[in-house]
């Protein structure tokens, strides 16, 4: 788990010949995202030994369909509709789009994914993200919501502006934190009374169920959502997401609806053996579990070390409050993320792990901080 | 090499066990597609052989660094920028987009990929396809280009309708025929000559370009278009295609194009290995090579039997005509694709080979038929 | 009722200055169009006497609901909902996108105007014309539309493809010819049983249901699609189409649509004491009859100079064969379309009368030609 | 300038018979707006005086030709490029998608017309909306902007968000606000560091040119932006807004855009007589500075009776604090907008000059009030 950082992104890799970032990278732990590493050794093994066989394409392959299968013995909802894409932002623009007409428009909070890191690829189908702040943890607030919801409905010009058609959420949030049942219940009855779908990106969907004190799973969850994706290329697979419809909102010709977003493999056996895989055994949560585990066993580790926990999380990103003056010690050690500054000199820095991530990674990181 | 067939797509699947389609496919030969199957051999082996290093993200990898130096040096182009997304239709919609003004539409013969089989992948974009008849093998001939041309600009109202942008040609064409040198410089003067993009889709580009007879290869063709991609998907990769912008055509920001159109990968490692594998000696066009020489092999055993061939293709597609009389037995035998009905009492059939194609299955298809 | 001609559309306009354009075409009679001119008199007379009052906003005034009732009255259909729009291209755009998803694609004949003259923008809301070949008069065959739907829905694959999700025809064709009510009764049949959204381009619907022989009027049209719209731009208005959702078909937050789509006029009034005056004793009919017994003498006047008719028409524009030799005489004394050429030495010229037409430019055009 | 009331929009019209609603309104002054009259009285009379007349279409009628000179030498500006469209929204998603690549943002404060009264029209076009926190009087000011764009630009990531491609101002601002010569300096300067464009919105252009305190003229205004809009309906005109694209900053066939966009009036006479007339003698900005007088005037009587200014404005937009208790009565006697609420129990209130509000009224409205 050793590996380069590029600080000035792919420009450097145009400049630099490429045995020079190499040997730059050569002595650094990596830690800047559960989507560094290839597929986890089980998914490999399946992937590989299906490898010869000849399929149906387009996602009738066995695999897919068993897939499907497990995901809704998972849920426990016979009726789920499944389908796998490929990336976080194809999934979040494919779902996004279909299910709204072109008047409305989806509500996220300020610092939700589709309204900061996905290049305007929900306004690119043409439809306003409607950003709320954020509360803590960057979760959207039900207060929030039914404060903007009725006082827009309260203007008599409503129908001058974007009209909402969606509320979406992510679970775990981009700062890795957790709604509780109560909260998505609240969000969920607000939703229906207002007939808004209620969609959750689980971009770190297992992140999130196998954390410490969460009290979602899969059932619950697909009871109290319209749709939701598990995600996989973060937790396991090498690409690939599992869109799930609850009992029956799954919209007509989605199937079309991919295809049309360019979100359609050719060979979707690709997703289908990884899912099969993941969801054999419950590997899926497996991987998360261990995640979270090396997580906070970072944590313990940075605390020890005296740094403060910039965003309290339960999952598998820690945040931590890194002194200015220790940065250019830390770069130079440490493969990580940098999300902003504090007022007190210290930078936020997002640590991660992964099913990558392993015991002696931990050990190496504790004596280099 | 023995599958399913579902004559009815994937509703079928929902309706029968799993089981029961398997037992149905079990003896029968696959030649419905090149997508039928998993990676090549090689390509498997150096993704897992890589599948456990950690590594930059987005791209950045050093595969995808790798594989991007060895594609500029196949093209003999230094100055090429080559970009690796997952499918055809995603390609296809993200470059058409990429290099129009949303005024501009691309033109295309009507049995143009774009203009069939892409779910209006291409509108969704805003763009209109400007729909030509196809000539001779689905290709499109510079003279009904030049006249198409000469009186759009001619009308003296040409403001009112579909500027156009682009032209797109697909080499080999959906019906397996090959352009000439010649014709393609045609096609490339007049597009210079009125300021249009020349857009070359080749998902099928080995295949073309080891074919019998054929003329074109990638420094050639770098220099006689201004974007083209090289197909995976369809020659030995799971996913992937590479577009190559030539000589300095990239558009400025394409990076956030494709993350914007759902297409960027966060492993982009997955067709960054794919593709330097299939670039490291000729390996790519070794498989389309192979794939050739079995398809001209098959179309010797057809025609050994007595039956006519419905298009000349010197590539790995072969159309065949089939008597109606004679379908049911080949459906219960042989997996393929209709195409349409001639005049004369017989199905127009695709037979399509691959790299997973062997002389075994030949051998048993010739027993069949 | 003269005017100039420039061939080479505005580009002129920025070369020659404007007194030489205005001398160019002081002697000309003008046949070029039906919106070459001001508001009909009595139309103009009721703007002018209503001008100064204070008026609600966006389509509240009390001329645009005395209007939609007078609209509804005139189609016998009670719970018609009517909108006001300000031009043929926007209200295609608005209303084929309000009324189909994104999967979906309009089918309409080659020479559909949508097709052809609108500069991509259904294309730009993202949807695909389906081109289907043009029967006699530029009309749809409603066997050329069902062998269409039959061969596409027998495709196993066609959810790869444009699903249809409507059927545009305009009434009277881009021609000026007419569908019969047997016609139009059955090409609806087969969209209903489609479910397929029928949709009527009126943008010269009152010449059409006013022409010699047409059994088409507007309750009975009302009852057998499910939108139209009544043009008014061509037919007396300054500018100003009125949508009609037949018997409720109207979607939801279609206010809204327009305000995205940029098509709701600030001072709706401006339509709306149009078409309440247009609906006022029958005035859009008696404005559409005039100009089409102007047509009918014209055509007369042609014939009996031993011109030929191109295609048939029973309503204001008429299509002549003027032999190539003649062409520039006829430029230097008429200001008209050229529509194509045939194969016999003559090009295909288009004439159009309206309400300003006059028996005086008919007796000029018969001193000229 | 009596007129209607209704509060709860259009429903209430699909409610209550027309001559109930008229009959509640018979006594009101209206200051809600100033769009709710009809052309101004010389526009009218040039209007009907040329309404005989045969003309050409599409804009290249005689009046926009001569409207285009006068406007360019109003700008001193003779490369500016003019273009008449029919509204905001539809000039503001037009201009605005004319000019920015699909992978571009549109910069504009929170409170942006763009932002929040435009029904999602910008995002429909593809681009979203990059909303910075109001300053003062609802301006954007240049420190907000530019620390914006250095925190933008110094993210290694920011490939994956939306780029910045254009700066939308308006001019007066939402609240009735003027930006200095130095403030729009100021962002022009950054915009073209940044590379970034420059549009100024000015639907009430005339408004803020003619302010007491303002120091922006045409000239200055042409030789400071990239793009910005004359408003038409908003000051005289029944309909038309005029693009001036400054010193050869139009983009190529924007004509076409326009056509795409449904902006295109076939009798593009009606928003060239109007502009030729507004733009003879100075009348758009007689009309203008009336209006502005008006307020002045209204905001003295206001000020007299005690009530207190919400927003400094020194243009025909004013804004005041009306005490709760007095709403009722407030609201049975004139007809003006609610902004929302202090929280002192006031409520903010708009009352709107045009050039139809006369001494008259503002007598009227200080014997209510």
């Amino acid at each position: 788990m050793r590996n380069c950082f590029v600080p000035e992104g792919l420009s450097l890799l145009r400049i630099f010949p490429i045995f020079v970032i190499i040997f730059i990278c050569s002595n650094m732990i990596n830690l800047s995202s559960d989507y560094n590493n290839g597929m986890h050794p089980e998914v490999l093994d399946a992937f590989v030994h299906t490898n010869d066989e000849i399929s149906l394409t387009y996602g009738a392959d066995r695999w897919s369909v068993s897939a499907r299968q497990r995901i809704r013995e998972a849920c426990q909802d016979p009726e789920a509709e499944i389908y796998f894409l490929v990336g976080g932002t194809q999934t979040n623009a494919t779902v996004i789009h279909s299910l709204m007409n072109s008047f409305q428009g989806v509500i996220a909070v300020e610092s939700g994914h589709i309204n900061t890191h996905e290049a305007g690829a929900i306004e690119r189908t043409g439809h306003k993200v409607i950003a709320l702040p954020s509360s803590e943890g960057g979760k959207l607030s039900v207060s929030v919501l039914e404060n903007y919801l009725d006082a827009f409905f309260a203007d008599s010009n409503y129908e001058h502006c974007v009209i909402p058609g969606m509320v979406y959420i992510t679970f775990p949030t981009e700062l890795g934190a957790l709604y509780t049942r109560k909260e998505i219940s609240e969000i969920y009855e607000v939703c229906k009374a207002r007939e808004l779908v209620l969609y959750v990106d689980g971009a770190r969907l297992g992140y999130g169920m196998t954390a410490d004190g969460s009290d979602i799973d899969l059932p619950w969850l697909s009871r109290h959502c319209d749709v939701f994706y598990i995600g996989g290329t973060k937790v396991g697979a090498i690409c690939g997401e599992a869109i799930v419809f609850t009992h029956g909102n799954a919209p007509k010709y989605f199937f079309s609806y991919t295809k049309q977003q360019g979100a359609l493999l050719a060979k979707g056996r690709l997703p289908g053996i990884q899912f099969e895989t993941l969801f054999t055994d419950g590997l899926y949560f497996k991987i998360a579990r261990h995640a979270n585990e090396m997580a906070y066993k970072m944590r313990d580790i940075f605390i020890s070390k005296g740094y403060r926990i910039a965003y309290e999380s339960p999952t598998n990103q820690q945040f931590f409050l890194i002194p200015d003056s220790r940065m250019n010690w830390f770069k130079s050690n440490l493969i990580f993320d940098e999300w902003g500054h504090d007022c007190h000199g210290n930078t936020i820095c997002r640590f991660v792990t992964s099913w990558a991530t392993t015991e002696a990674d931990l050990q190496a990181l504790s004596e280099v901080i």
